[in-house]
């Protein structure tokens, strides 16, 4: 479903069921994904950067109860008070969050009464959307859209934190054993697409649609000419790096990210592994042989940098991207996302003549640092904190990967991470000077 | 069921209905601990310290495996050889333990797979010890007895590492709601016990039944006259060190306490906190209101040092609590142990001219530290990693407490924490000279 | 002096005597500017980021000894071959660098040896300018050029650096006890100058004098129309920030400033101290009441960007400095800079209508991250490694300061730091959408 | 000179002369050790537990004027109030001493201004033991000789820390280049030197002259029988040790010692490496090869439990090595001490029935935890501080080294060292049971 401006502006002519659809087929969705899950699996937090199962169940459903229930609909009552300060994750605003790197302290609440919790804010957030207090209906809309795309957004996070905790444990547990893996295609040669300089329209127009605030607004920015490649960078390419030496030179290497290789003892992606001379990795489906034509992924910046430097080229800016990006998609954005049923990238077949794999697959490092546009406002209040206040310090990324929901993706999205974050299914393509 | 020297060296004589009686009873009782527990808390590493419950009982488990099954047993078939480094603790001898501060990333095994581990080495025990080996009985025996020991060890570290765990949770949850505090009676005022100067034996005779090799061999120790408190310190007495600015007054410490003191910002014992000017604790009941009669409970070395200063007194020696202790229960050991049911050090009345509750309760810190004594040996092989290589940096603490198995401790029983630890049951009484 | 373009093309132009001038009136500023330093003062290395005065003054030697002298002058022999490792800063390429927290460990060699060091190097590349060989004269006179760059900018890391020396040691000693401070004059308000949206060229033509390498090349940005502030921010200003508690609002910081803040504590710019209600400042004329009219220094990428948000206000960009930076200066970049003798940024009154302070004073934060301009190229070979391998996690600062040699700034230079580093001499300037 | 227990108890018959001779002495011989300093070697603290020979220098005039100077000489004015908290080593109720990682950024005081120190509280102790007040000499004269004896242990410091100062530097600057290496005899086999048990008087009787607080009270002790070496371990054994595997067997090391050699990468003693297959160490004489001969020397206490379980030995207790070291010595302490020039333990050829080398060269580690022995009582006062707060995480070391003085030493000296040191001059006799 897409919700055009019209009905974002007017929210009374929205069909209420409409609505009610979207709200349950998303967070049915959350659940699906955890029902491979062990009770033990949805417990453990595997570094601070990864949260527990269960603690992105509650979290995205305490983002309703905090934002929505709690303001507008007083007969709301919550299960627990303390839960409000266990599910808080970063809202500095709304109260003291509970310490992120203790999350996997916590065995209460259950896993059972996670879900507890769940179906009692969706009763009361059912109750609400089919009949919500006109006055305050459009502000409520826009914060059930924003908060179904929260809640998307950990659904990748669920997809990327439970690959890291099952890649901890030496018993090698797969996520799934249903997956089967894609056929290997060789991709073919690298090609280069040419891009001409002018003046270009970047960022979200927020008349057509919904995006986050940090997509927004349009504005101009001049490019010079560039070229970008037809595909992602695959694992065969990424391994010549890997013969080439490449994790010992230090001249292909940012300053930080040669320090990062050697204090993390850096020889290859994350999830890689060599037995008997052969590469393998670490998938949602288990331990599998590295796929040559598959696109590489679980690399950092600093890898997908020097790989780069290396390969003679560099990383797209976002604005590259998301000019070749518009050009080659249109408003269709297909590719290998999470409906797919991979959950692992895919070796595709481009044409030397169109940029593939934009959208899925990988989510692509730009040579950007994550900033705000010109003209950039947070959203006001507490939910200001979303996006905004993570602007220094990380990377922008783009298109999307196959843990990402269809509908979650744009064009205009912005992801951002560390620049020596690997656990994200963060892979690269390579641009160039034209 | 104490085993007598004569049993120890010639097993025929033992009956095997009797070994067998006491291996189930004993490891039916780790399991009867869990039994509060959800499958979540089984999860859960809260510190370094600290083991996930189900890794506990697993790990008991590879204590039979490894050293009695695998050796022994050759028709044993273990059930996934990936256990034998999961919960391998820290015997380098046999292999690499998996790093202990990540015990806490392991969903799987999860414990519904850690009881079927337990319960296939469970058989493989039971036809074992029916009909041993004749050539490797005595061994067998040996290894049997000092498995059950150490998981007696581990159940009560089970009830240490419950109650860390479940201590970090904001939603403060008991292990047991059915637990009651015990009625709380002035335990009278304290009594100072004399001893005479002399020669004294020290440590355990082999030939007397079970104990760890540190707690022997038999030697001699020459002790000059000193006095022992007639029982612990109590919370009113240590509330007293507290009110008189014991946790701001550097010359009541050692340097390294004084240096933690400020470090982790310690103002009580562990899991005290203070309402409304009243001060609480953490129990295994949930939290209670601290009684004022109970010993203190939850002190590092370090503050039971500087309480012991800033009494005007110091910590017992451990030769002088061992003498104490012999003279006082001769060979029976009554006390508050986990069999009582209390899992929290209670009051007691003790007469002036007696010492009371040098079992069970609190640990009690001595002055000692925790080396070897002259003429120590190891057990044979990588047993001999059991105790002798922690006898450094460790302080040794006597007695037992109240998650302690009453058939688990003996007068000359050695146990030994860091001196800034506090999350065992540990407390102290106070020495003097005559 | 200033060398043109064609001179930089066609060096043997170059009048030698004016090379030589240039290269001694350079290196004589180092020296001078260590004159009130006591030896031991030249050998503090007070954090991982400063470096001992004596290692700045023999780094820069190597520069010259190891770029120019090793490759060019055959006849060249070092004084002790250790130093090429112990004077290594970074160049990976070049051999192992001596690690750098590890600087201020080296008592050899002494400061009169590296003066030694000085002289050594002095002579012979006295000898090589005098008569360079023919065939490498334009490398070595680029080179040259470079090396006298790189030199004066250890000029300013020394100020910086012997600042956050002395300013460690509760004596308090001043750098320099004859530097006066300026009158203070009230600035008047703040004006914003307007500027149209348009393409800029932006970037150093290498055609018109020296720059570094990331300075270029030129290359063409879109900018929406802005406002920027007609002067730095000034202590009185950043006062009425601390008041309003901007120190303590969450709101006000980005999620990595915020922690920032509590992690160091952070109340006030650095330097800063609160006497008997009045606040007071380290400068290199010792401790001094806090000017209210000059600029605000020693602040963080972080402070700025929080102050810029509580005066509803933001950082510029890099290119939008330029652009205003390039039509306030023309060509001539007038400032206090280090020779003016301040040492510390002093209040101005600016016109309404004309930005002041642009250059000199204090560095001022943009909103820029430092990443690479389109179609940048590193120099080949070692001194490839001189600035590009930096562009990750830092922010880029314009227009020099109060310690940087007047002939060293220009509008296109780039200095940049991480975000939280606050002993350069950092101050900010506002900017807004017009 | 030897102060006798009566003219300790009666100061008034000392000759005044006599004492002034010896604090000068003592206090020329801490500037005699510091002549062969550049500034620079002044300044440098190279790790935390090391401090700037400057430092040392005014820390010990620091110890005469805080505890003499300022309570007893009505007239004394100190040159600069921070002294006072600069070189305050640890004492937290004198004042809070300034931190000791950061002793290494004070440039400040210099070098001549601790000379002036020293000369200023030199001058008013001159005046003060010259005409001590009455009622209070006798007390003065006890902190007199206790600030000698604390001089004179940091002249051992002293030597300790310039060493490794001079260590870190890859210039490999020696302390003195005028120490020849001691002629390298073989030391012969090692011989068992056997006693009988016994109950044994350990600890120093204050009747009869100096000692520090916690070489006391005198007090009984039973020893079983016991062989103690006729000398320490060579390096040749040690290099036997090292062939044999024993820094990459784990069954030779305490668990926290093995931890320690995986942490830090040890391979051998502090100071050597190898180099075309031969081992060398960094000695005050500058890099020398190793003597198979002498004393191993820079081994923790780790490494020396390490070689005595890998020789089937162990480490003497405290009390063994005091027994053995009084009836070797009587009240005679020869041995090679800082007087004797080499400043690097030497091989010597003992007999094979005394023990050799008791006294001087190294150090002895013991197998005893520094502990308070019974009835021990601290001076009153700050001074209490001296020793007593220490005990805790540390071992006892016995016997002096190549670089104590030779009247600063008992046979009831306990040093005292974190297990995991190696900086001191230590190493190790072996004991067994008899």
């Amino acid at each position: 479903m897409s919700l055009s401006a019209r009905q974002w502006e007017t929210p009374d002519t929205l069909h209420t069921k409409e609505w009610l659809r979207r709200y349950q087929r998303i967070r049915q969705a959350s659940e699906r994904l955890c029902q491979p899950l062990c009770t033990e699996d949805y417990v453990i937090q595997s570094m601070d950067d990864v949260s527990p199962p269960k603690w992105h169940l509650a979290h995205v459903t305490w983002f309703f109860e905090a934002f929505i229930l709690v303001p507008f609909q007083p007969r709301y009552r919550s299960l627990d008070p303390v839960y409000d300060h266990l599910f808080n994750s970063y809202y500095e605003t709304h109260g003291v969050p509970f310490p992120r790197p203790r999350r996997g302290t916590l065995s209460r609440p259950t896993v059972a009464d996670v879900y507890r919790f769940r179906a009692h804010v969706d009763a009361a957030m059912v109750e609400l959307l089919e009949s919500p207090p006109p006055e305050h209906a459009a502000e409520i809309m826009r914060r059930v859209e924003l908060g179904l795309h929260h809640e998307q957004q950990h659904q990748e996070l669920l997809l990327m934190d439970i690959k890291h905790i099952l890649a901890q444990n030496p018993l090698c547990p797969g996520y799934r054993d249903d997956l089967t893996p894609a056929p290997a295609e060789p991709p073919g040669e690298l090609a280069w697409l040419e891009h001409a300089a002018g003046i270009r329209e970047i960022g979200h127009d927020l008349q057509t649609g919904f995006a986050y605030d940090n997509e927004g607004p349009v504005h101009r920015q001049f490019l010079e000419a560039f070229r970008l490649a037809n595909r992602p960078v695959t694992n065969a390419e990424f391994l010549a790096f890997i013969e080439d030496g490449g994790y010992s030179r230090p001249e292909l290497w940012l300053s930080d990210g040669w320090q990062q290789v050697g204090q993390a003892d850096w020889q290859a992606p994350l999830y890689w592994v060599q037995r008997d001379g052969e590469w393998y990795h670490f998938t949602l489906g288990g331990l599998r042989r590295v796929d040559p034509h598959a696109p590489v992924v679980h690399v950092s910046f600093f890898e997908a940098d020097a790989y780069a430097r290396w390969a003679g080229a560099r990383l797209p800016s976002e604005a590259e991207w998301e000019v070749a990006a518009r050009e080659a998609a249109g408003n269709v954005m297909h590719g290998n996302f999470v409906e797919s049923g991979h959950l692992q990238p895919v070796a595709a077949s481009p044409g030397a003549d169109a940029a593939s794999q934009l959208f899925g697959d990988v989510w692509e490092w730009t040579g950007s640092a994550y900033r705000p546009y010109p003209g950039f406002r947070t959203l006001p209040g507490t939910l200001g904190e979303y996006n905004g206040k993570f602007m220094s310090g990380q990377m922008v990324l783009r298109g999307g990967c196959c843990a990402t929901p269809a509908d979650h993706i744009r064009a205009t999205y912005r992801n951002f991470f560390p620049p020596h974050a690997r656990w994200a299914f963060s892979g690269l393509r390579l641009a160039r000077e034209a």
